[in-house]
């Protein structure tokens, strides 16, 4: 084994991702600290040349930068709340999965604290890290991420998306909703097809090159969404794109339609309001922050700073 | 202009989509004859060279072939009802959108009155008719799709899909109910990013290559759901998918999150049921047309037809 070089980095929380990230820190050479709190899990990085800190407080005193991966927001001030003394004059990265409030909650935390804060949102699998396919999403003292930056890109294409610590989050999370989003349409579609004896894997040869190629209108709905006119010409019109008939096929044939019919409730809305010959993307008014549809009291002055729960 | 080959074929109904499989017939050198509820729209196409029948009951006589591409399954009765006599013993294929029971009630019909039938789901814009891009599905008897291929093969990829006449638009819907419902997902994540100010256009700029990636996974989910076994090995669990942080975090923004929301209901469904250590991909037993979860009265004997709306 060659001797450690490098920032020495401590990592706090060992499930997949917080071991593949300790993993990558080892294999560039980093001396890497690790704790878990249950401790079985730091064995495996303990033979491949990490130090298992005995209890928290060692692990946040041992080295100047900690990466937090632990389960959820909570889990991140149960860990850190009794040793925040320590942590003191520090640098914490936070990679745990959160809302963007709860990251903000937790930079105004360390602020408080005197800690220095990084918010990141890891757009990757545990085997994908180390790789430049890989992607971290970062937001809060730009400062910070340029000073730690060299770590950081150990493990991913890092990206920096503003000021506001709740922006990674807040990006990932949109990235998945879409995602997610995604995959519930293809599964619904697999339980259609399926109706009629076909094999899902049958469905998925179709889907996947279709759904692929079809990403591409996103850039063309964004266009029309970002100029504010969806009136412009050469759009599908909401009209046309009335999705009934898929949702009264997906009756008859016995599957449940809700995600179909959750679409169809946007096109049916926005119809309603008169806006039938309209591009297909008006949809966007009865999703976005600001829309002025809206059943709160939601001020319409395009603010982008809405945090409170609307409902 | 060269003198008319190959088959004659009519074409009822001339909006976009029946003018452009009439256009690129004449392109191809068919003698074709064409008809249109309000006859103001065949004139551009009787001066490239196609014959505007006076009446219905002339055009679904002028020709052996008959093309239907008509606004709805209601206008298809309208149209043709009136000149069943006349249908006997000619080729009716039918390329209006309709639904899966909708094509078999037009098959049944045709059967009755001596009409040979072949229904069709087109999916292409007009633009890409007469691509090989373009693909249109067919389903009825094989006999009649054989007999007029080399007409169908002048406007796209013509793929036959089985005998039941509903399958070419059951499969059509399923694929675009995927289409549409992962543009929403799209619109709601470019909805979120925007709650912070990134612009639709820089949101695309991210999830096209993202969400076009992450279609690769559908062959994964397909072969579990036809494996049957949901806790198979590798496979991301129902209680990591939770995406109620996803909801949160879209209300916290100011976003209608009923996109998610909805997918988000069919992954707590199956935690709720126990499911929760079990794959992703089971929340295709919510959706499923023989699922045992259902509230309604269908037998669970895994019939593929379906037929009957269950609510």
């Amino acid at each position: 084994m060659t001797e450690p070089q490098g920032t020495g980095v401590t990592v706090l929380g060992l499930g997949a991702m917080g071991s593949a990230l300790a993993t990558t820190l080892l294999d560039a050479g980093h001396a890497v600290t690790v704790w878990n709190r249950t401790p079985a899990r730091a064995v495996g990085l303990s033979a491949r040349g990490a130090e298992a800190a005995s209890a928290i407080s060692v692990a946040v005193t041992a080295n100047e930068l900690i990466i937090a991966c632990l389960f959820d927001h909570a889990s991140v001030h149960e860990t850190l709340d009794p040793v925040v003394a320590e942590l003191r004059g520090r640098t914490l990265v936070n990679l745990t999965t959160t809302t963007p409030n709860e990251a903000r909650e937790l930079a105004a935390w360390a602020a408080e604290h005197g800690v220095d804060y990084l918010d990141g949102a890891i757009m990757a699998t545990p085997p994908m890290v180390g790789a430049p396919e890989a992607s971290i999403l970062y937001s809060g003292t730009r400062e910070v991420f340029d000073a730690v930056r060299p770590v950081l890109d150990r493990w991913a294409t890092s990206t920096y998306d503003g000021e506001d610590p709740g922006l990674a989050s807040l990006f990932d999370l949109a990235l998945l909703s879409g995602m997610y989003t995604m995959f519930a349409g293809f599964l619904h579609g697999a339980a259609m097809a399926g109706s009629a004896g076909m094999s899902a894997t049958d469905f998925a040869a179709r889907a996947t090159p279709f759904l692929s190629a079809m990403t591409f209108a996103f850039a063309d709905d964004a266009r029309v969404i970002d100029g504010g006119d969806y009136t412009v010409a050469g759009q599908q019109s909401l009209d046309f794109s009335d999705l009934s008939h898929i949702v009264r096929a997906s009756e008859e044939q016995g599957v449940e339609p809700a995600p179909i019919a959750a679409v169809q409730e946007l096109i049916s809305k926005q119809i309603a309001q008169g806006h039938g010959a309209e591009a297909f993307a008006r949809i966007y008014e009865s999703l976005r922050a600001d829309r002025t549809d809206s059943t709160d009291s939601t001020d319409s002055t395009g603010s982008t700073e809405l945090t409170e729960a609307h409902r």
